[in-house]
């Protein structure tokens, strides 16, 4: 019987050519969006999707999905009741961020200790600043609040940089590239000597507002904050007090509680502030390196086989 | 008899006073400029100074001077003849450059892949485009025209951002962390395949306008070229054309034919070219690095020890 993949993620061309090439005997819908591909629903066994565009009925609807592939790393959108009760395989990209996202991070440091805002600012009114104050990465601490694969690729730069790496886990358990490592109860300790603190914390029940007024305190006053995880870890209201109060120097932010961020809200508009619109793990090898995964999955699903990458635990909803 | 030390470089206070502390015994006379510093030159036995406001005149009146100190690293500005002809020692601030600049340039790299100069732009105008398109470093090819001390330090971090390296020099000697080397006969093979084209070649006789419109030619339409070195070693009418035309895609300057930039220079308006004002080593870790090694060459001059540390040969002119 014929698989019938369908796609509510739009796909580049070239992968999809590429995928109707390895899986000639697989049947491709490919949709751009799930306005798209809502009428085909009941077709599919499987589904692509960037997991932000499921609800309850149409997982109801989709009476033949034994697979959900969803496109990125955050699945917290997903229908996880109605995915459970029809015991449906969902795996994820996770893993293919942390080169584009460790980039993105070392990029904003960089962009901020060599002042390109300023200088690009500069350009434009064709002023020649030589006198300009620059510092340097080499020899300054960063401290990583929940590093996984990409704090750890974030500190391996940072290392290659001469910086001292500090990270902070719930366990304390060591993680590669990072040369101190603290437990959550020590992270006032973790926080105090950073130059960079930065988070790559998930949205998780124990995560919520985690990053608040009491750490900024805990921060040196030429902190530089920086945040690539989730918008919900952090208090906005604590971190907009604590750059106004100069508590610490500078917020670099991609991620917010409300996104895009409101046209009026104030972060944008701050000197001390970087805005970034949830943009840190694009890259133009996204698409590329979330289908390899894909594939990879898919060669199992047909030939029967299980351990698919990046299977997703559907109680603990990651 | 009593050491006059000479300054028309500004020193920062701590390290003035840092100076006076570990050499009790050597009269310093700081100046902010070589305005304030002329009067005294009749008693300088050591000069530091940027190497930039020095005449032949200037060396005559200094009667007494025996040793010039640059702070920077190039040194053609000196009046060589001058100083031949009274044997002065002269020595520079040479490999202190290269922690700061390959920062610089690596930063500029993530600053035109991530589009941090649009992000930039859009934070002013409250717009959050998740859309944008962006690359990365990793897997991209760089080649360096002139790797010594700055280059194989630029490669070093290209390498830990997983991108291949490769070199022209002179003779085609290896060079650290550079993984493909050319001899300058081959400069076009060594351009055709980089992503990156990074100049850090010095102003010699055989450097002059080095880079022209054959070399642009020879490089891929998605190429970034790249100039920490000087600017006279480029042709920028070549580098001008070749972008119009669209014969590569970026350029970012920190060095030109002419410094400052005429305020009416095509570049200052030009979205295909980075303009900044020759500012890559500057880092507040400068002088601090500068003062070291004057203090050890300084050591040494007391002592009537030589092998000064970076000392230039008057002949060659580096």
């Amino acid at each position: 019987m014929t698989i019938n993949v369908l796609t509510s993620a739009k796909v580049r061309r070239d992968l999809r050519e590429n995928l109707k090439k390895d899986f000639q005997d697989v049947n491709f819908l490919f949709c751009k969006s799930m306005y798209e591909a809502k009428g085909k629903l009941s077709y599919a066994d499987i589904l692509i999707t960037y997991g932000d565009d499921l609800d309850e009925k149409m997982i109801k609807q989709a009476e033949h999905l034994k697979w959900i592939m969803v496109m990125t790393a955050g699945v917290e959108q997903l229908p996880f009741q109605a995915i459970k009760e029809k015991n449906i395989l969902v795996t994820n990209a996770r893993g293919i961020h942390k080169i584009p996202m460790a980039e993105f991070t070392i990029g904003l440091m960089l962009n901020y200790v060599k002042k390109f805002r300023q200088l690009s600012n500069n350009q434009e009114r064709h002023y020649w600043e030589e006198t300009l104050k620059l510092g340097e990465l080499s020899g300054k601490k960063m401290t990583i609040i929940g590093p996984g694969a990409i704090g750890s690729e974030i500190a391996r730069l940072a290392k290659a940089f001469h910086m001292e790496t500090t990270g902070v886990n719930r366990s304390g358990r060591p993680v590669e590239f990072i040369d101190n490592i603290y437990s959550m109860t020590q992270i006032n300790e973790a926080l105090k000597s950073a130059d960079y603190v930065i988070s790559v914390l998930p949205t998780t029940s124990e995560t919520y507002q985690l990053i608040n007024k009491d750490l900024f305190k805990a921060m040196k006053q030429e902190a530089v904050f920086i945040n690539i995880g989730r918008g919900t870890t952090v208090n906005q209201k604590d971190l907009y007090q604590a750059l106004v109060k100069k508590e610490i120097s500078h917020a670099i932010l991609d991620v917010f509680e409300e996104e895009p961020l409101p046209e009026d809200h104030p972060f944008w508009a701050m000197e001390e502030v970087t805005v970034t619109p949830h943009i840190s793990a694009r890259t133009d090898q996204y698409q590329p390196r979330a289908v390899e995964i894909f594939k990879k999955n898919l060669y199992k699903y047909i030939h029967k086989e299980n351990k698919f990458i990046n299977q997703i635990d559907l109680d603990r909803g990651y």
